[in-house]
């Protein structure tokens, strides 16, 4: 991940194109370095040609009378004087192992920390080659190759014919990426004259271009050429010149300055002026306690560390990687900054920007909403899609879709009060959202505010997990009330267990069912509760706990209240309506698109959220049965659903969700889901053609061996989910015994180097924990070799106390 | 704006870089074009250097057999051969004006309206000059000249060394202004192979690439380079080539079939497929009532004219521009797809995607809050700012915050059930958005839904608007009943009416007064309600129907609140925490930044979103001071505001925020706004030394005139808004009056040519009516004349009946 030193000033050179000077500009600005005595390192990762032709042989070269101080180096040779990406295919490069973009980066890395090891203050210089989209070794292209590092960058501007076009968009490429882009040096050609014209294009975007120039031109005889060329880097280095090199170069020590003093000062500035979500502001009283993330990558954050702040020399990198392990909030699908999304996310501000939605259509929405009815969570139930911002939005809509729908089979009018009382059936431990609307559909609790008002009635739920290595429902006892004897609540696999269909007829399913029956004729006889809709996060209970529940029990539920015989009694209600909140378990968060066909049945209305935008960016959809649509159409305006957000179905949020839709169908097809899903087959002697096969990315010989920790009372994982509960007498929101056993594994892992993170460097683990339960969680596209290091982190945690 | 036509298939064709092949290229297309037997229009918008080394002269000679099929055409010509924008300030240009980009716009749509009068299918190809980004003749680059036109694209890439990175980077340029690309041709050059990897490059991106053979090199002998040439196209043009050519024209021709096949098909998929917000399904019947917007660019949409379906040859485009008069919900700032937000949106998308924000802090969102409590709404009183996604989240935000604040400075325990039934003082028309907290601070009415239960009590307001020519302030009549006669409520101007301060000791201000203090006393005597908090939409409520509210009166409730002696009467409450929902009117909506200088007093809490974000999107913020702030601070984390959403502060949204902020803040000093404040000072005969003084986009004249319309009973503009309240007797929002009046605007104009809408073009007006009030409103940076093409129309829809 990203370097920062406070006495290594690094930049990496772009170029807008080949053969616009990058190598003769970085010489010029290594050697203006050395004068003003500064140690130079010069790294040239990729080198193809003739070594006498190469970058670093031309700045050893005219690096100057102090050229001693440069130290240049090349990472990786090629002789053949082509694209890098052709040259490692060249038959004189046989047998040798194209390196990866990992080992690329690895080894940029590498050399940066060795160079940082040195205690006086430097420069540094990675020159790319060609433009900045030409393909590196792998043939990635080099803006997405070198982004793990996120190194600032001088672009050097194209002085010719065309070259403003090709300046600014090799700018807008790197832009696309999010690199800190400090200056833009161009030679000052006469005719062309791009710099006039760049100049203060760039100004308007705070961005520093200097013009400088041009070297002379290729003289016949080489002694002559090269002693024109040393006057021509040495009129540049003088201190009289009016050229702009030494300019740049206070210009880009001020850059580092200024970055390293703004992150030095964001802890105190975020505790003066932010307000957090969830956050109790009098236990952060400490600027160390501000996590300052100076930019994001794949399942990294990169954060600045305040701990070396006090060694003025320190030779760790300011900037360390940290494992996103509880995947911001559970929104990451595809990791941070995936090029793709922010692609599709500008095509549609390019195209559209926000256009207002009512009666109108537009391509993103219309392709979401299809896709999502049809092929999504929806398939083979919902016939409509409405667009909210989030999840919580999502779910006031479909409860106010449940309710209105349930007025109308049941005749009860508009004026007539009861609609204000009408109750949610749902769980004890649910959570919608933080807007009034969704709170009151959960019980009461910690997550709670003046006006919420419980509406309904809510379930004990029976749970599983894995205890001492076997797969185990955990009953309460007020179901176990109604049962004679416990029923069987162990099984052979996660799969066995969540083969719902299988289980209708079991014993355990009989006990459920008496349960929720005689507390639904209960309830009916009380007069002032009316149950008008049933609502489920299926399969786990995310914020209350991350409480994996058992399916079976939801599959009872929901059959209960759609059978009104059941319901009714005194009532005589109609079914149901059914809303399964999706938000966090959707889009394979837990392995499965949906939870409806592992329930084996589908509700009337659900929420999808979070991954849907594949972590980048708001938006919500709540869909539903053409028959709930149809209880809010009339002829009468003021019958319809009178609800909407200023930028409903916004264009950017449907294209980033119909790209992110469109990477994940693919990853179900990746050896990285295929292997998981092969090992938790293998694992739990699953045939083949098992229906809803259970599957993991965390491996299950590891979930076994956690379950049989001492400390450890129950542990799970489903999906992109691990989740354990540790052993605690103190349960609830307000325990700190797992946050306490769980420091000791993010001390444990800061000092410790892993392969995991790009760039080589060690990573935190930013995970989460909710009473005594910890948990952490993947991307949808998390290496395996990523997970297996968090695995080995958590279990030497797990096993220090 | 954008144009199509079944029978003529244009594509503007860019290039990578300067010399990559777009002439010859484009007169291969061209040729084969004719071989197929399609008339073709080559239209070369600018042409620099020597007429006999003109494109056009070039396609004209190498056009093949059946030249005579190809027109050629170029509308500026310039004889110095260099870049358009220094060729139009060339000394051989002197005397000849420099288009503006409009004006060149517009002689491309002209000339494309033409060829389109021809009743046979066509094929149409605009070369552009240089690369992507190269400036044209006013120094726009083009991709952002070109894109009021929105024509699909064909990309020449470039095969030469570096050519891989300029032609991705040209395409990420195209992209970000979201043009259809429907095709990249370039040359097969053998050595470097860019083909090979551009190929498979972009068929992951859903974009077809073709390699053309090169041109044979130039032959210095002029008859034999011409034979050499004539040669070549000729082979590229053979039926039995196998070269790309052909291919690629069938290609274009299925993109542009497919094109059209997909916008007919969306208003029958629209109504298959989604919910809308707001909109009653029942009432929609027809596919011709669905808005399908193709994309968007400044105040216009590009609209599909279903109309045209039935008529193959029709002569109009099937792109209509459609003026967005409601600024998209209101959500306008900067038109729609302004190239800076997109870039401001792409940038943090790269660097750092979304990343979780409790406890964590990211420049965007660091920015965002410093400078909207120090410089923003929150200058002067606010502390902190706390995000979240819509109006609606913002306000159950405000209203979590009041809420508490208020129980703490009143003793009330978090187990006393008195918090749930906690009310808010307010005004009848209040909207704060459609949650169900959101909506629990408003009266019941329209905006209902079955768990809605007002808590509160809601004031009548006086209004204010011209009537007749004359500033009037209706006070309504609950408000008389403790006025023993009416004061004076007609004003000199706006500006006399809205300057608080000086109105404070007036007559009527004591009629406010003693009205609202009796009225609190009255319900203190009432038990079962405890008014805990004042919400305000100050000025405006918008939702309700566009009312103005006299500022006075809200200045009086802010006043009445806060002293204690004055509400607290038996129940002994300390001030009441008054919030601001500025959603609507924040960011100059209405001309001021922020309400509070305009009433002379600060909230407490103020919630902010639409314009925020410069109407690309999805943000809010709430705004506190650190006395509410400090209601929640404690060492026990459930005392923490429990409230947060999975993007909370998503880098993106606050990215585009600071963006549109910077540039919102230079309006206040553009001509624009300059010269409408002083038309409006002028009018009113304000000192220039005057406080807050009113002003409108709008002219004052036409507002004038039309309140004294017999039709009108009252009219009125202030910033952006201008609205008026037609004469009918079925007020509310049923009411169809207004809607079968302004029928007339929207009819008026869509046959009428307007040369508002970039490219000339006839526009419609997208308005919205709320009742008997219609209301128009334009983004902060609309051009006078499109603004005074409003107004004409306007005036004769309201005069033709």
């Amino acid at each position: 991940m990203s370097h920062l030193y406070k006495h290594l000033r690094i930049h990496q050179v772009f170029g807008a194109n080949t053969d616009v000077g990058k190598t003769v500009l970085t010489t010029a600005l290594a050697r203006v370095s050395t004068v003003k005595g500064h140690k130079v390192f010069y790294l040239k990762p990729v080198s193809t040609g003739a070594p006498q032709d190469a970058d670093d042989e031309h700045i050893k070269r005219f690096g100057g009378p102090r050229r001693s101080a440069i130290e240049t180096k090349s990472l990786f040779r090629y002789d053949d004087p082509v694209s890098p990406h052709l040259a490692a295919k060249m038959p004189s490069a046989e047998g040798r192992v194209v390196p990866t973009d990992e080992t690329f980066v690895n080894s940029i890395a590498d050399y940066v920390r060795r160079c940082a090891s040195e205690p006086s203050y430097a420069h540094m210089y990675v020159e790319t080659a060609g433009g900045v989209h030409s393909p590196t070794l792998s043939g990635t292209t080099q803006t997405d190759a070198y982004r793990p590092l996120f190194l600032p960058t001088v672009l050097i501007g194209d002085s010719k014919l065309g070259g403003i076009s090709s300046t600014i968009s090799s700018y807008e490429s790197l832009l696309l990426r999010g690199y800190i882009i400090d200056a833009i040096l161009l030679f000052r050609d006469e005719y062309y004259r791009n710099y006039e014209y760049l100049a203060p294009f760039f100004a308007e975007k705070g961005v520093h271009v200097s013009s400088i120039n041009s070297p002379p031109s290729r003289h016949s005889d080489p002694e002559e050429d090269r002693a024109a060329t040393e006057n021509y880097y040495a009129s540049l280095a003088s201190p009289e010149s009016h050229d702009g090199v030494l300019g740049v170069l206070s210009h880009l020590d001020d850059c580092h300055k200024r970055r390293i003093e703004e992150l030095d000062s964001m802890p105190r500035r975020t505790l003066d002026s932010i307000w957090w979500p969830f956050v109790q502001h009098g236990l952060v009283k400490q600027e160390k306690d501000v996590t300052v993330i100076d930019s994001a990558w794949s399942d990294f954050f990169s954060i600045y560390d305040a701990g070396n702040r006090q060694t003025e020399s320190s030779s760790s990198s300011r900037l360390q990687p940290q494992l996103d392990g509880s995947a911001s909030w559970w929104t990451q699908a595809l990791g941070h900054a995936h090029p793709s999304l922010t692609l599709a996310a500008a095509e549609a501000a390019g195209r559209y920007g926000h256009v207002m939605f009512p009666q109108s259509s537009h391509l993103p929405a219309l392709k979401l909403a299809e896709r999502l009815v049809k092929d999504g969570p929806g398939k083979g139930w919902a016939s409509r899609a409405f667009f909210s911002d989030n999840g919580s939005t999502g779910m006031e809509v479909a409860l106010k879709m449940a309710l209105r729908a349930f007025c109308i089979s049941n005749g009860i009018a508009a004026e007539d009060r009861t609609r204000r009382n009408l109750g949610i059936i749902g769980l004890k431990g649910s959570y919608h959202g933080d807007t009034i609307g969704a709170m009151d559909a959960c019980e009461g609790g910690v997550y709670t505010c003046e006006w919420h008002e419980e509406k309904g009635y809510w379930f004990d739920s029976p749970t599983i997990g894995v205890c001492d290595g076997k797969v185990t429902v955990q009953v309460p006892s007020p179901i176990l009330e109604t049962a004679k004897d416990l029923p069987g609540t162990t099984f052979a696999s996660l799969s066995e267990a969540y083969d719902v269909n299988s289980r209708l007829e079991s014993p355990l399913a009989g006990v459920y069912r008496r349960h929720i029956v005689s507390a639904l004729q209960r309830l009916s006889e009380i007069e002032d509760i009316r149950l008008a809709a049933l609502v489920l996060e299926p399969l786990v209970m995310g914020a209350g706990g991350m409480i994996f529940v058992d399916p079976l029990f939801q599959r009872v539920m929901v059959d209960v209240v759609r059978d009104p015989q059941l319901t009714g009694g005194s009532q005589g209600s109609s079914a149901l309506p059914v809303i399964f909140d999706e938000v966090f378990i959707g889009f394979y968060r837990l392995g499965f698109n949906s939870a409806c066909p592992v329930l084996g049945v589908n509700p009337d209305i659900s929420v999808n959220a979070k991954i849907l935008t594949g972590g980048l960016i708001p938006l919500a959809v709540t869909l539903a049965t053409e028959d709930i649509f149809n209880a809010f159409k009339s002829s009468t305006k003021t019958d319809a659903l009178l609800h909407g957000h200023s930028y409903t179905a916004h264009p950017m949020g449907c294209a980033v969700a119909n790209a992110t839709l469109d990477m994940v169908n693919k990853l179900g097809e990746s050896d990285l889901w295929t292997e998981a899903r092969e090992q938790w087959r293998a694992f739990q002697g699953v045939p083949n053609e098992a229906p809803n096969p259970l599957w993991s990315m965390w491996d299950p010989h590891f979930l076994e061996s956690v379950s049989r920790l001492p400390c450890v009372r129950e542990a799970m994982a489903l999906g992109t989910v691990l989740a354990f509960k540790l052993e605690d007498n103190d349960a609830g929101y307000a325990s700190h015994l797992a946050q306490i056993k769980l420091q000791a594994l993010k001390e444990s892992v800061q000092s410790s180097t892993l392969s995991a993170a790009p760039g080589g460097a060690p990573f935190g683990i930013h995970y989460r924990t909710l009473g005594n339960v910890a948990y952490f969680m993947t991307s949808l596209n998390t290496e395996r070799k990523t997970v297996a290091a968090v695995e080995d982190r958590i279990w030497s945690a797990l096993n220090t106390q």
